[in-house]
């Protein structure tokens, strides 16, 4: 029986969205034109991603800093390409104090001008080298629609940023975050991705080239869902950061920046949830599991209390939900926030020596002897629930994985199911404008390494070397 | 052998300070006017204070979220006293998107308008209430000066907003939270404060009333640290936040607001710091112990980890510092830094059965037998450390709190040593414009439930019933 409050998703999947946002407490739109509230349930969600990368960025070496919000226009204008990139998206303030101000300053869209002017005060010496830092914080882009986590003026997100001494170690890094990344989804959001690197057209302003991590979700759509940059020394020449290498000559630095945003949330909604709810995967639920006792009976407490104080001691996230309303509601609750495990516990079941499971992600119920290993069970059942998460949105997306060798096939695709399409690329930006001219269709990435599946591209024919991931994009 | 980078406290505080900040590498001056860099060493105390902090406001039902940090001008001005309070000293958006916009928006100087906008539209049965949210972000005040961590025109704080179905509840809010603050403060930070009541005149605009946490500096000033607000119903009525009331009426909400900021990492500087660089609490210090391995010896290597992983097992943060530097400047760099335990392992000491404990408040050193339970030591040691830095920092503090029974004595105290000045006060505004022509001194709080010192106004000597703390603040 699905939610009455959520439209099916293969009827509206935009407006299934929508209501998956909303039923789930997870954002809402605010009175501040383009931005959106980040309700409790929704900031929880972010907060543990937080805490699962901030931990993988420390252990390979990265610390936290952070850098002013507002940018002088000066400042900004240092590095060419990235404000010819940025300048039509950022907000200025003029005013501050009550005074005009006599440089505007810009609320900060990305900060690689900060960083770089930071680090151009910072380092001396390949001794200094390398300096990895990061920041979690707010940024703002005037767009121009707004969907929560999707796009909004202003997001979260981190932006790390690097300096090296050598390109090789530069380029290591830039490589080594879209892993981490990679990592990050599949183990924990349980989302497959792609990986690769941006064409000309499609990397970050400012970058020699931007690898990228692609997901595809429920509706056959592609989302961008983070991108590590590889700088060379681009932003080290214009913000003048020099160093004295080890032959004692002075050398410009080599940089990285690499992000991911709120926008993982949205991955999040429309790789996994369902016409009841949000569906979240164990490692990332900010609740794993919540135990509902069933009437007002002793023996249903004292085994609510103790099964809630077994999994809190071996550190899984559970929480009791014993309010005056009506099981059935709780249930339906539970389902459409999108708490992996869900354990009834009825007066009667515990005379019949039971107690009931249920899983979110597949929707079945299990009757679990009293006197079983709860603990086990729960994180037992808790590794499959992510596993068969991942492999099922695995299975969707291969699926909507396709090869095409022309134009044609590419329409005939795109028209009935869009999704990935593998298609042979000659290189130039005349025939990606080509593809857009198909529903809209853009390169996702250039496939490293990958098998060739034709020796000509998609578009114009001529010869072609680069397979390329190709989709519509949010 | 004081650090020859830092200026000695007692010669000029102010340089002290400056000198402290830069040498620990805690914050930075930026090209951004106003505005500073918080460097590695800096963010990670702010990090160890926000994941405190955070446990401490879930454990007491309150919830994270994340509100846009622009605010249009119309929402802003709905309560007139805060905008009368903050209009001279917000930052204002006057751009977005290459366009002008139709109504300016200012950044974030506090929240309350958002808040109570957002819950006009969420409120609607005393069902709903307690709504109990917080939000970590920055926030923006065109501050002329700038104070790395003590004033600038951008920091970071948190900011709780509340919103309940009766004043007694919302009330008995404010008094939690400033009771939790109180003992972050006593058992983290191991600084002593006083607490009460922000007269009409140096309340917050828009509150009913403000209860603060006031702290004294090393140097006598005053360091308002904290505070918390009762609103009553003034929000509620200004955007509109009614619900039905058990009785079924509709009643205007009642609600609350508490910050702390970045300003207690200046906190935490001015009240223990020394010549040789910052002192830390081990309660807050993001690393607790360092240990330091001399030579290039195996023995020392092995015993040198296997002392790591014993203290990281016991969850004490713990590094281990084996760079190429000399030995004699890792010590001098870990004191700098304040780690407030230095564990140093030479061959020769392990021959003689020794290893030397260091503790950065004292400079004690201790030779401790190889086969002692060193996790228990150290976890002994700083539990001792942190008790002696309360005290001592209590000692201090009391001994700079002085009665005060006129204008003369108040004119003698502050002309010798400033500090905290307990003294009776009639009530009014006149009387404490007139203290403030005595160095700036200010009232810092209201003592409640104080033994009354006096029965008459330390100012105009007509009948007082307050007991008042007045201070020169920052």
């Amino acid at each position: 029986m699905a939610n009455k409050a959520i439209t099916s998703r293969d009827v509206d999947f935009g407006q299934w969205y929508t209501d998956i946002v909303k039923a789930a407490h997870l954002a809402d739109y605010s009175n501040v034109k383009g931005c959106t509230v980040f309700e409790p349930n929704g900031y929880a969600i972010w907060e543990k991603m937080q805490q699962v990368l901030d931990k993988m960025f420390k252990e390979t070496g990265h610390k936290n800093v952070y850098m002013p919000v507002l940018i002088p226009e000066n400042l900004m204008k240092k590095e060419g390409e990235l404000i010819n990139g940025f300048a039509p998206e950022v907000a200025w303030v003029t005013i501050g104090g009550q005074k005009i101000l006599e440089e505007k300053m810009c609320i900060r869209p990305t900060s690689e001008t900060l960083f770089s002017d930071y680090y151009a005060s910072k380092v001396k010496s390949y001794r200094d080298l390398p300096l990895k830092y990061n920041q979690w914080c707010n940024v703002m882009r005037w767009e121009k629609e707004t969907r929560p986590f999707l796009r909004s003026r202003e997001f979260l997100w981190q932006e790390g940023h690097t300096v090296h001494s050598t390109s090789s170690e530069a380029e290591e890094e830039t490589r080594n975050m879209l892993e981490i990344y990679k990592k990050f989804f599949e183990d924990y959001l349980a989302i497959p991705v792609i990986t690769g690197k941006k064409t000309e057209k499609e990397k970050f302003a400012g970058a020699e080239y931007t690898l990228t991590v692609e997901a595809l979700m429920y509706n056959g759509v592609a989302l961008q869902s983070g991108t590590s940059h590889y700088f060379g020394q681009k932003f080290s020449k214009a913000y003048d950061i020099k160093f004295l290498n080890k032959e004692n000559e002075l050398e410009y630095a080599y940089q990285t920046s690499w992000g991911v945003t709120t926008r993982m949330i949205g991955a999040l909604i429309m790789v996994h949830s369902d016409d009841d709810g949000l569906v979240l995967p164990p490692n990332i639920a900010p609740n794993q599991v919540v135990i509902i006792p069933i009437g007002d009976n002793d023996k249903v407490k004292v085994l609510s209390d103790k099964i809630y104080n077994d999994l809190k001691k071996s550190n899984i996230s559970v929480y009791v939900d014993d309010s005056i309303k009506s099981p059935g509601f709780k249930f339906a609750e539970s389902e459409v926030n999108g708490i992996p495990v869900r354990i009834e516990i009825g007066a009667r079941d515990i005379e019949n020596g039971n107690i009931t499971v249920a899983r979110r992600d597949t929707k079945e119920k299990y009757e679990v002897p009293v006197d079983t290993d709860i603990v086990n069970y729960v994180q037992t059942l808790m590794d499959s629930i992510q596993e068969d998460m991942y492999n099922k949105a695995k299975l969707r997306r291969d699926k909507m994985t396709f090869e095409a060798h022309n134009l044609k096939e590419v329409e005939s695709i795109m028209d009935k199911q869009p999704g990935f399409i593998k298609a042979m690329w000659c290189g130039s930006e005349e025939c990606e404008l080509k593809m857009k001219e198909i529903r809209g269709t853009k390169s996702r990435c250039i496939l490293e390494n990958a098998k060739k599946i034709d020796d000509k591209c998609v578009v114009c024919g001529k010869h072609a070397k680069d397979l390329v991931v190709w989709g519509i994009q949010y």
